[in-house]
């Protein structure tokens, strides 16, 4: 079963933590082409990382697809994702792991910018 | 004349606010519909939102459009940027100045996380 993970900083703030868990509903109401769709948080607030990864892995995920929802690659992206991914790697070395680039760094990021802007400027 | 400003929040790690400076210059590129396209901070580092919107006004534009290059609506979404946008209109009453949501709010989010994770995953 292939599962993504959709990975926030988290926030003090709760509405903006309830952002990413109504995109996360969002998603799963999409077309995906993933079995199982979950969101979490690196701080500041549950489900943490680990947690849904333990989750996921005991609802019979083999394939975790991690998608980091940040703009920018700051510690966070370059250095606390690796680290999760690498302790996932190790509790369980029979499930795949694949950690994507954040979301700011994708190539379609202009065109979706441009096409936000120009349909509301 | 018709300006596209990329706010994002800027911060101590340099290569984040090259990232988007890197970001500003890909738009550039586009084929985007605006007569000038440039990008500012909110804090940390330079340029800094009311020195651009004064630089985009000395180069003409009537029309500048803030798009907030955030994913969350914290209080830099929710309060400070409104401050800003008052600001500016106080500053230049004969430009016409729009703040659009915050790009995590994008109806198109979820397609944009699918397609980017589907492409990669």
């Amino acid at each position: 079963m292939k599962a993504l993970l959709l990975i926030a900083h988290g926030s003090r703030k709760a509405s903006s933590n309830q952002e990413v868990a109504d995109l996360a509903a969002k998603l799963k109401q999409k077309d995906h082409g993933f079995d199982l769709i979950e969101h979490a948080f690196l701080e500041l607030t549950d489900p943490k990382v680990p947690h849904t990864i333990d989750s996921l892995v005991n609802s019979g995920a083999s394939h975790i697809t991690l998608m980091p929802y940040f703009l920018a690659a700051g510690m966070h992206v370059t250095e606390d994702l690796p680290e999760l991914l690498d302790d996932a790697k190790t509790q369980y070395p029979n499930v795949s792991f694949k950690l994507l680039t954040h979301l700011g760094a994708a190539q379609q990021m202009p065109e979706w910018i441009l096409g936000f802007a120009q349909d509301k400027a």
